[in-house]
């Protein structure tokens, strides 16, 4: 399936949910990453997701398309997901 | 059609984006929203975006769903955009 993650968690915690997601997930933009996932990744994401996260004070929300047949996606501005990020 | 509308903009804009954004989706998660768009006002939002936007350093995703049929979502923590959240 195709997954949209954008997720608001605080400050000492988004390098740590980014660096997660990153090993599963393609970085499109400030807390937005995005990419095809297996159903046994997606499960292993959300978990440690869910360990790292503050689930009284963090949100995250994983949007599920199982085909992208009937989507696509439109871009104003710079597109940023194509560089590099620095940390 | 339905649109998740995400940004990364300068701070100076994030407000004004935020204000422009929710006339016409629904906020869900911080520089996320969502919702339910008609073509005419999908095209009215791209424009007043653009205007406000700076298009040289910030970015604007916008996901076109035709149908959410084949959709789902998940929350990890807490739900912050209330109950305007249908999907």
């Amino acid at each position: 399936m195709f997954v949209i993650l954008v997720y608001d968690v605080g400050e000492k915690r988004v390098n740590k949910v980014l660096k997660k997601a990153r090993k599963y997930l393609n970085w499109v933009q400030n807390s937005v990453l995005e990419g095809e996932i297996s159903d046994a990744n997606y499960k292993k994401l959300k978990y440690e997701l869910g360990k790292i996260m503050n689930l009284d004070e963090d949100s995250a929300i994983i949007y599920q398309l199982r085909t992208t047949k009937y989507s696509s996606r439109e871009i104003i501005g710079i597109e940023k997901g194509g560089q590099e990020l620095i940390l």
